[in-house]
């Protein structure tokens, strides 16, 4: 294992720890229905996709790898992780008509980045799992697991998240610095670009990573946030929620609670790709044949749109404040949420005038054979 | 995987967290003399005993897999991993007449109880280390890997700490009450034998749960406190120390800083086990053969004891903290310990007047081929 290929992500990646009311682990519900609207496609999938045959399995002993990459701190992993032992256990079941016990077992990798809270994550452990469990912790955007020892990988709304925001949006000096704004918000073709670009090759990072890890024949599921084709960030729902957190960042300068240069160097590492992108970088890949290319419904933003302010409030929160104070300080967290808060409150009704919504990408795809 | 075999052990099991003035971090010390003493031991024993061809790797690409039971949050894990993957390597270029670079992959897993500072040990994680690292949360007295998964276990005193305090020990009624002494001093023979027996069970559990994850012809490395043959824990310096600590809560009991029952039922989970005691239960439970048994000299509690006093403070709060605090309350965690480190400079002398010393067994088995 070349020792390059070890990197880490910033401390300001990682969720928000603990089980605290400002956890993660208790503002996750957007996440967790994600997971929710995804159940059945990974169920099906599995049943449709996976070959223990041509995995080399046979019906004797043998261990079945999963891993869940940028898990976080529970309790959604748990869900997702269940739901798919379960499907495989079927699908082993079915294809060599073994009554139960089964001699499969099963072993799960969770990983996040090396901030990640570890220690409630495996707190949350149930204690009747039927898995063994193992922590990960390192980014996906590098090697992570030995070669050809993975089965099943899973990862569920970290892909948008890009290694690192593009230098050149956050250079006064550069034709895509994005003054202004604080995410790619579709509005200048040269931020987009620059966005684009460091998607791409964080992608090719991912892909080329995992290809080493998953055996000939082994599934993926990605889910990620993603655009309609064609739809820029600035048309869609939350793209105006971003633009929101931006507007409390510039209130804050404008009172002098921020510095105006630390607001202009600050961009959100996020890229909501389409589909005909996604299709494109795997294409270009090459390691895997897309399976499944479809997108999720899932009515949970529609939902908290009308009912639910808290879980914009706070889940934005459990999400955003590592990036937050990293940039501006610990001192300033308290009172951007509470401007962030206030400000969601007052704009709600924004979001009902949205003209798109994003969408959320679900693929499945399987490694090919060398 | 059997479901029952899941339990945890008491949050205060785990060594004293993160990396702060009272940590197991900065005050392991003594441990630390313990892996610099085995080093040349196990580099030694990989070389004689490892043979690659029966474990069934060829010279293509494979993974070595290699687990620290009881790794605690480093930095003395780091070293023995390293240590083990360099003879592990020199081994297998022996075998095959590589030339490096190797195409061996090495995974190692570090165990410790779920409650055990993870967080920390992750982030002390080596950049350019040369091996692919899992945490495995759990107890190390039942399954914690897949079957036939694991090449190279070790766990470095670890295996003197009991899963449990025996009933008997801290029950009134019992014949084996061990009114008046907070360990298995040797002087009453039912309190021997109960925590003798507890031993007995203890390790049985884990060569059980061992034999089951590691391959025939794999290898394990046991490192663990115990005593000379015929020599009790009072007559040991090791032993004077425990006294120490115990009469420092009759101290308090006096004082009416704790109460006389909390008192009589505490006692360590800690049993030092003769070289004898170990091989009769190696040999009864049948699955590994004893390749060497052997005792360390180390100079560490030798030299402590004339210059580093700070050791003995120290190096005893971050390993007992968590036990203190979890049966008294951490109240008077402080207390105790103050009480302690003055009782310790106050009878500094006793220890050279200690008819005999504990030892440090060093065990290599061999998985049986089934």
């Amino acid at each position: 294992m070349a020792t390059e290929e070890i990197k880490e992500l910033p401390k300001s990646w990682a969720m928000v720890g603990g089980d605290g009311p400002q956890s993660y682990t208790q503002n996750s519900s957007y996440q967790k229905g994600v997971v929710d609207a995804s159940k059945e496609k990974v169920t099906e999938g599995i049943k449709d996709k996976l070959d223990f045959k041509s995995l080399g399995f046979d019906s004797s002993n043998d261990t079945f790898r999963i891993a869940d990459f940028g898990c976080s701190v529970g309790p959604n992993t748990f869900f997702v992780v269940e739901n798919i032992i379960e499907a495989v256990g079927q699908k082993y079941h079915a294809q060599f008509q073994k009554s139960p016990p089964l001699e499969l077992e099963f072993q799960v990798f969770f990983n996040d980045v090396t901030t990640n809270d570890f220690n409630t994550l495996f707190k949350t452990f149930h204690s009747n799992r039927k898995y063994f469990a193992t922590g990960l912790p390192g980014t996906f955007y590098g090697r992570l697991l030995p070669k050809s020892t993975l089965h099943f990988a899973y990862s569920s709304y970290c892909l948008q998240w890009l290694s690192k925001v593009p230098n050149e949006v956050v250079d006064s000096k550069s034709p895509a610095w994005n003054k202004g704004s604080i995410q790619c918000d579709g509005l200048k073709k040269e931020v987009t670009k620059a966005y684009s670009a460091q998607f791409q090759s964080d992608m090719n990072t991912f892909l080329n990573a995992r290809a080493q890890e998953i055996v000939g024949g082994g599934l993926m599921v990605i889910i990620m946030a993603g655009l309609p084709n064609g739809i820029f960030m600035s048309q869609a729902g939350v793209g105006m929620y971003y633009d929101l957190l931006g507007s409390c960042l510039v209130d804050m300068a404008k009172l002098g609670e921020i510095s105006e240069e630390k607001l202009d160097s600050f961009n959100l590492p996020l890229y909501y790709s389409s589909s005909t992108e996604i299709e494109e970088i795997i294409k270009v890949n090459g390691n895997f044949s897309i399976e499944i290319m479809d997108s999720l419904s899932h009515q949970i933003w529609q939902t908290s749109k009308k009912s639910n302010i808290d879980i914009f409030v706070s889940g934005g929160r459990a999400v955003f404040q590592g990036l937050v104070e990293e940039h501006f300080g610990s001192e300033v967290v308290e009172k951007t949420f509470e401007h962030f808060a206030k400000k969601l409150v007052d704009n709600f009704s924004i979001f009902d005038g949205a003209a798109h919504e994003h969408i959320d990408h679900f693929i499945l795809l399987k490694r090919h054979f060398n």
